[in-house]
């Protein structure tokens, strides 16, 4: 069958190993679990970068950085890139949006291509292909874009900037307002009710809209910004995991020995100083888990409304995350880096097709990437497939059928660091910060621009804490991974202007046009 | 100094070795020989593809195919991408063409974007950044985007078909109309006087502009479409060079012997069939010497104007060809693989520049590409040099000083042929069908997608006789040229929307932006 809608909810630096049903073994995600229990729960789900913009550029057109060029947070689209939401108002749909995107408009380009920002088309390409609902990319004082600042007002939390003063805002042991971007603060109640935290109002507004559309079809983005930082949650969240029931922090004191120079520039950040600090994680690491609680509590009102209106029946659903937080791991804070801690993420898909009831409940350990979600949410609806451009695959195989021929065996993702302070550190220019990963079941290569690789046995190192990447007795295993990145930078699809029916048409055809060579 | 004009010149499917300064042992190209004579003459000049679409679309953007995603004729040009002629219009300055560009409207995303093809940005963008002065893409019946055909017709050649039944007519021995299009025709006389020809009205369109123009500074790219097919010339050119003072045929019988897979594909394509005939070798190579003969001899008339208008003193001049062509050399016709044949192009450069007195007359060895002919005209007019996204390098610092740092020491190539019956031949679809070609003094490595690599030692084989692609002695040799494919493949330039100033002001400034992360 056709879904009639999608569901596409995607956390912000969300954990895959922050879920019950990925074998936390305190936290209770019930209601992530509860989808997970009714669709196909993909343990081997990977990002095409650690990193917020790339990461959901990869997600939002199907292709990889590489390809669609959005290498760092803020980088413009190419406009030569086609969004999901714009390939959904070809066929005369949208694409909703609640919550965050990281979407930054090419206005240079649209300047260039005398494109009006306030034409419907420049709308839709300034907002990314999103029509948005709200808004709302969090992590600093909220614009005018979203409503939630008004929505605090309402609700009574006054002032000039309500969002300092009582979302990320708290009160000390001497009654002084202190702020959750400072990370020693954390460990206190934000000044702002459970009901009226991010999370919360963002969940109404996915709610409100589903009820909205009756049995109007539709596809929402409902993007949380949570449990990224600042990481202040609201009481009781911010106490319900004291750090003994907290995942222990994963580090090895041999990762320090030796360590790879763009790890060693990036532990010379203040994020990562902070995060190789007890002290830091200690605080930290109940609030990041109470900030997960929250979301999934919040999910339950959600369910409750799709299962209220019956919108199981003909919605396909998908929860993931943009990549995960280091939180201490590997000496290290934030992201980025090619780690499974941070390149993992949790991707349950809910098909409710009955050719997929077969398959509700299933663990799927094969590998899931970021741009197949785009593929699988225009399959799922029927529309047109656009394979001259997506890089990833359609999911639908694997929940109706259970089986796909072919299947990937790897993965790969990308980082570009030309933005970070680490850059400077090694004295590098723009053009020289780039890595590419290719990780398969067993073996796991980054290989840098300028620098050593990497490389790890996930075998024989699943915790990858002993890097292989100058080790002599492995150098086959690198030389056959480059091999399957060099195949991947092949493969990369350049030509997106001419379809694969278009090539047929023109294949060998010339004569048909009236241009003859090499005849006698 | 800063050259006010810039004359791009290009030949279509002109071979490097059919030039006297290149050392054709009787072709006379004293026009062009004298350039050389005045200019920097460039050895070792490449192109980006062995094909009219990409190599062009490389010529006017500065970027490879990989990049630029043009991978064949008619693939229309993606919209983020940024040719030539736009980085002049964004500084007001037009760049005017006067011949062929092969460029096609991307009119999908025009209509996608909602930009009006008859507005000043649509008008550019149909037109690949060119203005007009006469646009004649050549090789069929010329449309209205010429002038060609009302002016032949002013001229005494009536009829429906001018370019028909003069250009590419000819009569035959019982009087009887026969086409150019057919090789067996092309030792006859077009039915064309040489002052009509093609070549002879573009050169004239190109004079009357630098005429017209008087001191105002231009940019023009003269774009010949000959010594392309159909190979029929006008007298005395279609018996200037008897078979005899043509260069023989470059070919060997160990060739067929276990050919590579693509190659053998191609050569049983009509056009290489028919190349592979002494008879069609010895009536076309006739043809096409007299096509280059011709257009040296219109050249006399262009470096006239350039002289009596004093244009010498302020011009940059360069002259180069889109590619090769076979005519039967390695048991091939046309064109598009990575022989030196094929990828290597004439590149002369004068640089009206004192400082350029120096190397007047040098033959440089160094490797030129051709997307370092936009960073030249740029760097030439002093213009920004749009580093985030042109890939090629300009050579003035060679034409200046003489010398370069750093400068490269190989070329790359590409090839799509999804579109050519070898496609169907081998069963491909048209993701399976590219190929990338690195290529030093010493070796060439051709890395096919799904067959073997081609590999040779253009040291102990400079006639590249002897495919080394499977020999085992060579192992290494390939691991080092796929290596320097790799390094090329991880540098291409993806993220073209900000610049590298714009980077420097972003790295490591959010906490300039009332961000804050990862502080304690």
């Amino acid at each position: 069958m056709t879904a009639r809608n999608v569901l596409f909810i995607m956390c912000d630096q969300l954990r895959w190993d922050h879920l019950g049903c990925n074998g936390h073994p305190t936290l209770s995600t019930r209601n992530v679990d509860w989808l997970a229990s009714r669709g196909v729960n993909f343990r081997n789900a990977f990002v095409q970068s650690g990193v917020c913009g790339p990461s959901r550029t990869s997600f939002y057109t199907g292709r990889y950085p590489a390809s669609h060029g959005t290498t760092w947070n803020g980088v413009p689209l190419n406009l030569g890139e086609l969004t999901f939401g714009e390939m959904l108002a070809e066929q005369g749909r949208a694409l909703v949006l609640a919550g965050k995107t990281h979407v930054r408009p090419n206005t240079r380009a649209m300047k260039r291509l005398a494109i009006d920002g306030g034409s419907e088309v420049g709308r839709l390409l300034g907002a990314g292909g999103f029509v948005e609902v709200d808004r709302y990319d969090g992590h600093h004082d909220p614009g005018a874009e979203t409503g939630y600042v008004d929505w605090l007002r309402r609700h009574g939390y006054g002032g000039e900037r309500p969002w300092s003063d009582y979302v990320i805002g708290a009160l000390d042991a001497t009654g002084r307002l202190v702020s959750g971007y400072q990370m020693r603060n954390v460990h206190l109640p934000a000044r702002v009710a459970k009901e009226h935290s991010e999370t919360a109002y963002m969940t109404t507004r996915a709610v409100e809209f589903i009820e909205r559309r009756g049995d109007e079809p539709w596809v929402m983005h409902l993007s949380y910004i949570k449990p990224h930082w600042p990481y202040m949650a609201p009481a009781p969240y911010h106490a319900m995991y004291p750090i003994g029931r907290c995942l222990p922090v994963h580090r090895d004191r041999r990762e320090l020995d030796d360590p790879h120079p763009v790890l060693a520039a990036y532990r010379r950040q203040e994020e990562c100083v902070n995060f190789m600090r007890d002290e830091v994680i200690d605080t930290v690491r109940p609030a990041y888990t109470g900030l997960v609680q929250e979301i999934d509590d919040n999910l339950g009102r959600l369910w409750e409304t799709m299962e209220r209106l019956g919108r199981f029946k003909d919605t396909l659903v998908v929860f993931t995350a943009d990549h995960g937080d280091f939180l201490g791991d590997h000496w290290l804070g934030e992201k980025e880096h090619f780690y499974d801690t941070v390149q993992r993420i949790p991707f349950i898909v809910y098909d409710p097709d009955p050719a997929a009831d077969a398959t509700r409940g299933r663990v799927d350990e094969r590998f899931v990437e970021s741009v197949d979600a785009v593929p699988t949410f225009l399959d799922a609806l029927g529309l047109p497939g656009h394979a001259e451009r997506i890089e990833g695959r359609s999911l639908l195989p694997l929940t109706r059928a259970g089986a796909a021929d072919d299947w990937r065996d790897g993965v790969f993702s990308e980082l570009d660091y030309s933005f970070r302070e680490a850059r400077r550190i090694l004295g590098r220019t723009p053009w020289e910060c780039r890595a590419f990963m290719a990780r398969t079941d067993r073996w796991k290569y980054v290989y840098w621009i300028g620098d050593r690789p990497q490389l790890f046995d996930l075998q024989a190192d699943p915790g990858e804490l002993v890097d292989l990447g100058r080790d002599a007795g492995h150098e086959r295993v690198r030389e056959m991974m480059k091999a399957r990145l060099f195949d991947w930078f092949t493969r990369l699809k350049r030509r997106t202007t001419m379809n694969a029916q278009e090539i047929e048409a023109r294949t060998a055809t010339h004569k048909q046009h009236g241009v003859f060579f090499g005849v006698w």
